[in-house]
């Protein structure tokens, strides 16, 4: 068993705000962040995948594949968009980096043909990550 | 003579528009960037002072002091910001990455006791980047 | 369950030495690492949690708290220091990567409110990196 | 249990080919990487090795031998040379980065005295890599 | 006057060898580069332009207009290349950094409409790199 | 004319203090860096040397030469030290980024064969650098 890790980015606008609450409470549990107009980040999304490599081909999984999936799932929908006003997910969902993981697993799982999809990770900025290994894990 | 770089983060959200244009013209222009509900990055600032050491201190420049400075004079104002709502010199300018650092330049200028502004460079993405050495360069 | 990572940096001075061994044999073990004058390092901590994201917030946890316990506990006690000679841990353990590692695990652990701490990463150098789990793994 | 990384980097050619496929074939599944003459990166590995710390030394493993372990048994061997001509575990197996982490994995694997050896990872570029946790796992 | 830097990225194979010289000597200057059936890197191209930015569009550049010229001019020819048997500039001339990076500077010459060519960076590794400012600098 | 630059990396402590100064100052000017225990950072050292490319080998500068003045010159005497109580230059002077860079410079100057010095840029973190380029500049 192999695990394969391929990188993606995306740029996006998002903020974090509970329709529910009064501006001050989400200001006081968001903090900058529950600004309304958004602000953004270049998000980086890995995408591990696990099998056994073809004896042949030696690939776990095809990259172009791999590369095209995860394109045609996630970037073209995330990316120059604003994930609050764009994205169905978040439309009643808060975009923090933990739902990002698990609605892009959402996205890719069973997508990924002849591998397992094993983790999905997000980094909103280089020290902040978000790893989903699906609802099992 | 020394120089000394100083960097700093900040993320934001943006778009390039051009009101007096129409919207496919703004869509040839700028392509996905056009989209005014806007996308996002973490920019990286970098900014540059030189003079000379201080005999005794070894410091061109006061270091706390010019966190401070950028801390105040851009981060402030810029971070988790949607630059084209939010931050007056992109109300009728579009937010590119050469007039983000050129306006950070007018925002730094003659405020580094000491020292003298050589360069303002940013950080859009990893791979693109302005820097602007001030009117005289 | 989603797992969360921050990262945090601290600069500290350190050095590897037994005091019940010679100074050949401190020297034959650790080479250049035996110089009591200390060296250093600037030190990357990622610390993960895992935890499910809260329904409404879409945090795991609170990053705020996260970023300021971390800090509390770790940072503020680590950074600017000589590790050997000013935190309590390494009065007499010799500060290696593994031991920083289980030590800012032992300063972590039950701290974290609602999540479950689930790694320790300490990296020393870009190149040099240990993991801790906790007794149990 | 601590796991203990140490990163090393060598620089080698390599393409992939199915000698029993047709040119047309290679291309098809291959792509670029087809092309015989070669091509290259810069590769990463990732070591991971897990044990106790020593009580005295604070170590998993001494990291010098470790160091010279990963040269003498990897980098020594694949820096600067072809994979698919020089290397004979590519002999007659594709050298996809899934190929060469468990390749290295069977190099080293028993070598590494008083540590377990945990994962092999291989970054081929910044955006792809493999790991390898050996035969049982 | 603004500078814009943009990257790209390619992975080739090369090995450095004067034909006119003994195998000893080829050896004696470029130990384990000369060896002839090549290594590889991923090379990092930084091109920097200079201009003064539109007054309507903010760009120094057309930022799309700059990456497929990189792409035409450099990327398409080098990437997945053998430097020495593929590439023209290196048939009678050794692929040092301080060539690549000189050859791509004739290549990208009064190709990049509206801004004025600055500099040609190439890193062969993060830890090597050479800059040209073209004949006149 | 073609710039190169090479990278090297120490591992070093230091503390800033100005004897003439009482305790109170230091610590107003200097901060947690005034603790006289030191503490330490992984230094990132970049060398520019600048010349015409050998017409024969493409070389500005024999890399392994140039590699072995860094050593010799630079890391040997700088690396896994204490730079206020084992290097000389920081005897009676605060071994600030900007007063390392200068030193580095006097080290590596007249050393470069067949090339010319033309800057020396040190990294104390990813965050802070110095560069400088002689007395001349």
């Amino acid at each position: 068993m192999v695990y394969l890790t391929r990188k993606a980015e995306f740029s996006a606008a998002h903020f974090y705000y509970v329709e529910a609450w009064s501006e001050a409470e989400n200001l006081r549990v968001f903090g900058k962040c529950a600004n309304r107009n958004g602000h953004g980040h270049n998000y980086t999304l890995e995408v591990t995948v696990k099998g056994e490599p073809d004896p042949v081909t030696g690939f776990v999984v095809d990259l172009k594949k791999l590369k095209d999936i995860m394109e045609e799932q996630v970037v073209r929908i995330y990316d120059h968009r604003h994930l609050n006003h764009e994205v169905p997910e978040f439309a009643h969902a808060v975009p923090t980096t933990e739902n990002i993981a698990a609605a892009i697993w959402k996205r890719l799982e069973g997508k990924v043909p002849g591998a397992e999809l094993h983790c999905v990770r997000v980094y909103e900025m280089a020290d902040l990550s978000a790893s989903y290994y699906g609802e099992a894990a």
